[in-house]
């Protein structure tokens, strides 16, 4: 009851009843998959935008003068910051999030900050989720920034349409992006604190880079120059991510990523409850324990008793 | 046959075993969990030392150094880098190893790169597999470098027993490494190139951070100050790992980590195993495919298609 009031209040566009709804995905809520379906025929509409890169590149500046140029256009923005959660950074994350305080107060501005602790597959399917929820809910923009430059933070990319990553003029950041695995990732590049010295050197090597090796789509990604702090770069950078969207329009590509993503989501919820159903048998977990002493105990391998712990789960699947 | 050579060879100390061992490992060949099987009795020698920090701190060379001062107490060592596979990165990745060179001709330091493509949860999983091979090969040291500073890397460094956090005096590099998740996971931190401005305030904001959340367990961690190119503060950091390890040591923490590692093995096995059999049925595989082609049409949320695909499997298992 409360529960269809919730959807009802989100449709009619209460920012609460979606900030709850968020939060009942996060959590895990049983009722997740109900929301997600329930809300789920009018995703479709918003532009994902992936922000990466690696600490103190000046992602959140950089998306606080996007959002405020996007919202000039008069189109709504959601802001997801895939965040760690973590019990030294609480303070440090709301610190930048403070920063955008000028866009706090504007209800079409919506932002959120997800965790990154828990299962990492589970990170990327919850920040589509949160999209999908985002986008549902009739913004035309979703912007998703993520904290780190790892693997998981790669996976948390492909939940964006358009992937921008920024960079600043540090000695031998090209170099450090490319083992990032953050090449392959960028439609577009952001040099950012352009004032630096070495931002034109930077430029060259991104551009150098990604002339020896073309992209496997007809997309030829593009290198820009910006200074968020000064709002520098803002305008140019914003046509570029517009020109990409265009282009994935016109190739059809957005239904090929809509696709792909229902694909990874039916894919990891199956999964899920495949695990869940194994775990949840009480004696399972009594086996494993009794195999992990073993195995401590130099009886038996890891390795074997995995083997012995998938026999009686077999067993037992035949009485 | 040749594979029981293999094993033999590698029982005998023979390095080119070792690394067809690792590869078949690396490559999730079919016998992986024979190998590992055949020689975990011999697993749990070796010290295992996580090296992480963001790109660019310097981690190759530290761990270059480090390598060279165990080697002079006459231990061997082996270096586990978990590098991206990038078709843009292995120039790059190639010129930090290059760097090794004066270790590549020791026949007692064993280098080997590994991927982190795939999947995540499968990559701390290799990574701790191939420290048991490194270990039951009778390697006295294992130092364990990650690339990235994102969750992936955060779950590898798990496979460490020591873990080294590595930092360099950039403006706010303290606090980029809370956000990043990396002050709850570090047992020593580094502030390396500390011949730079902001050292000294670096290893000071480490330390507060530090005094402001004690850890859950009673080992209080660690700041060194070190210039790795230099070759200065290596010593005494090595005092502090060593200091460390005889910390777990007089705990009984080996046990304990050895026991979560066993645990995380088994669950991880065993959940790959589920899946497997979940997708080697190629009817699951042909429901997967109407349903994501009914969702992209809006006939039907990707929820509800999962639903529907755990009910199909749910009804072919009771036949």
């Amino acid at each position: 009851m409360i529960f269809k009031e919730l959807i009802e209040r989100f449709v009619s566009g209460d920012r609460a009843a979606c900030a709850k709804l968020i939060s009942l995905i996060e959590e895990d809520s049983p009722q997740a998959v109900e929301i997600l379906g329930s809300v789920y025929s009018k995703v479709g509409q918003a532009h994902r935008i992936g922000i990466t890169g690696p600490p103190g590149a000046g992602k959140s500046t950089l998306v606080e003068k996007l959002t405020t140029l996007i919202r000039k256009e008069d189109r709504s923005v959601a802001i997801v910051a895939v965040d760690p959660t973590s019990p030294f950074s609480g303070g440090a994350i709301l610190g930048d999030r403070v920063r955008m305080s000028s866009l706090f107060c504007d209800p079409n501005v919506f932002i959120r900050s997800m965790a990154t602790r828990g299962s990492l597959g589970g990170l990327a399917f919850k920040t589509r989720a949160v999209c999908d929820l985002l986008d549902a809910f009739g913004n035309d923009v979703i912007l998703i920034e993520t904290v780190g430059v790892g693997q998981a933070e790669l996976d948390v990319a492909k939940a964006a349409q358009t992937t921008l990553v920024v960079l600043v003029p540090e000695s031998g950041d090209g170099i450090q992006a490319m083992k990032a695995g953050l090449m392959e990732i960028g439609d577009i590049f952001v040099v950012n604190k352009s004032d630096r010295e070495g931002a034109d050197r930077l430029a060259v090597e991104i551009e150098t880079m990604l002339e020896m090796h073309p992209q496997n789509n007809s997309w030829r990604p593009r290198v820009f120059k910006t200074s968020a702090e000064k709002g520098e770069g803002i305008e140019s950078l914003f046509v570029g991510i517009v020109e990409h969207r265009l282009f994935l329009e016109k190739h059809h590509f957005f239904r090929d990523f809509q696709k792909e993503n229902i694909r990874l989501d039916i894919t990891q919820m199956v999964e899920q409850r495949l695990n869940e159903s194994f775990w949840n048998d009480p004696r399972m977990n009594r086996f494993l324990e009794e195999f992990v002493d073993k195995a401590a105990s130099g009886e038996i391998s890891p390795y074997a008793a995995a083997c012995k712990l998938w026999e009686k789960w077999q067993q037992r699947r035949k009485k």
